[in-house]
């Protein structure tokens, strides 16, 4: 097994661990859903070989949360070559894990939230990821919340780190067609590779770490907030904006798109009842 | 005026008839509902000149339908530019005009309907457009209709062109990621520029009639068929399909995120209510 198979698959068992516990601290919001999980893996001789978990739940408080792991590897496809830095100069070959995690909430003054975080190795290694809160009508104390939480995973892992990695964010998730930012943003970074993999990953575990304890809060704070048919009719046209940033400019969904991954995983972020 | 704009305000003025009978015929199925129009036109001095209509109804039979024309022409952005064939060699200046239809219906038995024609000019000129049905649970009667009055409007225009065009929609309505057609076809050219412009434009024409006379009939016949929620749920999941289809295939939805046109126009085709 080569240094980054290894690596890859530590921080793989960290994702696992840590789909674990946000998965059972969702559940825990729960009267009686519970997470259904899917494995799947590729077959030998495929160009992708590994696989991973999804795990989805529908419930009365969380109407539709995916919380996938996956660890890949192979030799892309020429088309999804173009679209992943070093892959050219490693001939395709590769190697990916990592979470992924969406929510969208039934009740309309809980935001939906997303989070990623990732390892990749092509002839270059780095991490990328983030985490933002989608809110239909949002509130200045959960914006404020999340975003101190976040400042401060940042700021402990680079001074300056947290008003880069929000202004990215801001600028990633911008719906240039309607002139609207997604939601009320968070942060996202890519090709961090600081030198110093394991401070990397150090921070990239942070990440994980301060989703699981900032968004359960906000879910407490919000989800016996009274609402009327009207929120949630505004719910459903907000999450039509969700998906057509989703479908036309992410990059992750758009990259399963070139591969031949289960659109069920990359699709997971699809919100459950939407309106246009 | 030159002579192709001249065309052009002709070509529009077919359309807005065509805009004007289809709406008249739609609206003979619903008890109460009918079309609100919204006309919009390209300030002056903006890079994109021209306007247009857009007219949209939901009822009780047509759950959402969306009938725009629009007439625009100026000079395409570089990014524009590249996605258009002779637009490189015109500069950027472009004169286009079409119809584009999409309608939902209420009754999962009815399939949905698609329809666009459009003329085009850089520095060449053609015709492009096509007409497909997506039932989410197919009829042979209905698919059978359909395809038999496509038939003989492509053959009337050129001997094969039925086959083209319906392989050609048959390649283009499809979903890789899922490994599925989006629904039961139709037909599909592009490019069509045979050295007869009025001609060329009898066929397109041909087409727009067409979908006229077979689509009303097809809804006739299903909009009474009874359902249970069960039959509406697999509608909302096969409108996911069409989203999907339309947000990341769709070379005409894809063409106006590029530009700075009013997504509310390009975007008409997305469903009333989805599920995924």
């Amino acid at each position: 097994m080569s240094e980054a198979s290894e690596f890859a698959a530590g921080a793989t068992a960290y994702f696992q661990d840590l789909q674990r516990r946000i998965c059972a601290a969702f559940e825990s919001f729960e009267p009686q859903a519970r997470f259904s999980a899917r494995s799947w893996s590729k077959p030998a001789g495929h160009r992708l070989q590994g696989g991973g978990e999804s795990r989805l739940m529908r419930g009365a408080v969380f109407e539709k949360v995916g919380v996938n792991v996956s660890h890949v590897w192979g030799v892309l496809s020429p088309e999804a070559r173009a679209q992943l830095t070093g892959a050219d100069a490693s001939e395709g070959r590769f190697t990916a894990c990592g979470i992924s995690l969406v929510a969208h909430m039934v009740n309309p003054y809980v935001p939906a939230v997303h989070m990623n975080l990732r390892y990749l190795c092509t002839s270059r290694a780095w991490f990328g990821g983030g985490t933002d809160l989608t809110p239909t009508f949002p509130f200045a104390e959960d914006t404020a919340d999340f975003h101190a939480a976040l400042r401060a995973a940042c700021e402990a892992y680079r001074p300056g780190a947290y008003a880069e990695f929000k202004a990215w964010c801001d600028r990633y998730f911008y719906l240039p067609h309607r002139q609207e930012p997604r939601g009320v943003g968070g942060i996202f970074f890519d090709d961090v590779s600081g030198g110093d993999r394991d401070r990397d990953f150090a921070f990239v575990r942070s990440v994980g770490e301060t989703l699981l304890q900032v968004y359960p809060r906000i879910v407490a704070r919000r989800k016996d907030s009274p609402y009327d048919e009207a929120a949630r009719e505004q719910l459903f046209v907000k999450r039509g904006r969700y998906v057509e940033f989703n479908l036309v400019y992410d990059r992750g969904t758009r990259f399963g798109f070139s591969t031949d991954a289960d659109p069920e995983a990359y699709l997971m972020s699809l919100p459950p009842v939407v309106k246009w």
